[in-house]
């Protein structure tokens, strides 16, 4: 294995050229744009770019790195250039739509999700070693290949990143528990915010507000073009967690209505031992 | 006025007395415990304190800085000791209850809420310069004598705080919003986590959990009677913003259903746009 294609040269797509590069594969970039592949190929991300996607053509590993919406429109079109024994991942935040429709075009096909995000997207914020101590998800199926899942294996190792095997049903309803719905729990809360009539009662509100306002409202005030994406390709597992989320909610709410100190107390306790099994309290 | 009395010689207690006798003040500290008194006075943030109430006999102005639930029985204790002029406030963080309930038993009292707090509690966090630059409350009513509120002012002057004035009920809707109900928000992401029954998933989600998850749960998952504290003295208002809560995130449920992404990237937006008017982005 020692040719590497990505295409996409983002954020992800970037940083996997640095770390690739600087682990002895040879990389080739594809890029939408033809500034974007000389960017990269300027910053020492790839050996060889270009805007071609037929530039896979060599590659023994495609990684697919394309915002989410095209990555099974950009598998189909790159299958006509690959070598046979090829093998193609992609990187996209949601799995159990994609990894049916590409694997029904390249049977060689592994689905991937490296857990590693910034504020910002694009080439220009890349750098090595993000993916080092952070989570690679890889979802095989019943029909993966075994050298495929090895190959995808070495990769995450020589990454520094921290695997994780999973179905991409798992992966899914996991990445909606921990990542979509609270952008969409915390989309509420500014939404809900906004509806106070009171304008004097807004304004102090808007002058009161600190860290604990501007923690829980932080991924909810986020990029309004991401947040659609995860629940429009996550959907299912989505509502699923909405309709937890709400009988929760309404169990608190309840609660608070009939004055039940104790039981919301304990409600409350719950929820203060649950945190530490999701992230280091802090 | 030159004897200030604080009651109660925790966090906020402690802190005000730092900064009130670097800036002159004659500081008296009531605590509940022999033990607190004589460390508030080891410490320099009193000049003289015990455990007695009637210390503050001596006192101009008396703050009450005890816990929210046991505020109005405090006022009503140190009433008899009190000289005829003595001015109390207090700086529960929940307002519509407490006035009219200290006012009835003094009238020379002024409702009061700096917005300091830290994620510990206790006289050995308590720190000078706690208010400097942060919020400080006042809650005037109709029949708030104009000399009390004067007082107040000119301490808060003193404290480098940030003054804001309203109604005690415009005050609780507005904490309500940035405060108590990010809580409740915060607390049902992670009930509704734990409702995951399948355990290969829910360990998974665990894993994968990161910045954007700790985030949105940090107030979520704070101390189980705070929060308890805050909805049961500001029910009516915590009610008011659940309610608008739950419409907003049914609405964004019924778009992601109906799948109409364009209203729900519009929603989006608009909570985007919302932020910035209560935080600064981070």
């Amino acid at each position: 294995m020692t040719q590497v294609a990505i295409v996409g040269l983002g954020l992800i797509g970037g940083s996997l050229g640095f770390d690739l590069v600087q682990r002895g594969y040879t990389v080739i970039g594809v890029a939408r744009r033809p500034e974007t592949a000389q960017q990269a190929l300027a910053l020492g991300a790839v050996h060889q770019a270009g805007t071609d996607l037929a530039l896979v053509a060599a590659a023994d590993l495609v990684m697919l790195c394309t915002p989410i919406n095209v990555v099974v429109q950009t598998a189909t079109a790159i299958v006509p250039h690959l070598k046979p024994q090829a093998i193609i991942t992609d990187v996209a935040s949601v799995k159990g739509e994609i990894v049916p429709a590409i694997a029904a075009v390249w049977p060689r096909f592994i689905g991937g999700h490296p857990m590693a995000g910034k504020a910002e997207a694009g080439l220009a914020v890349a750098e090595a070693g993000l993916f080092q101590r952070r989570p690679y998800v890889l979802t095989p199926t019943a029909t993966t290949p075994e050298d495929v899942l090895i190959t995808l294996i070495t990769l995450v190792h020589d990454l520094g990143a921290d695997l994780h095997q999973c179905s991409p049903e798992d992966h899914d309803q996991a990445v909606a528990w921990i990542s979509h719905l609270p952008v969409m729990v915390s989309a509420s809360l500014l939404l809900a915010c906004q509806q106070e009539s009171n304008p004097a009662i807004a304004t102090l509100a808007q002058s009161l507000a600190s860290s604990g306002f501007r923690d829980t409202s932080r991924v909810g005030g986020g990029v309004p073009e991401l947040g659609t994406l995860m629940a429009r390709h996550n959907r299912t597992a989505v509502l699923k967690g909405l309709a937890a989320y709400k009988q929760q909610l309404t169990a608190l709410e309840t609660v608070i209505q009939q004055g039940d100190w104790d039981i919301l107390e304990r409600y409350l306790s719950q929820a203060q031992q649950t945190r530490p099994q999701y992230v280091d309290p802090l």
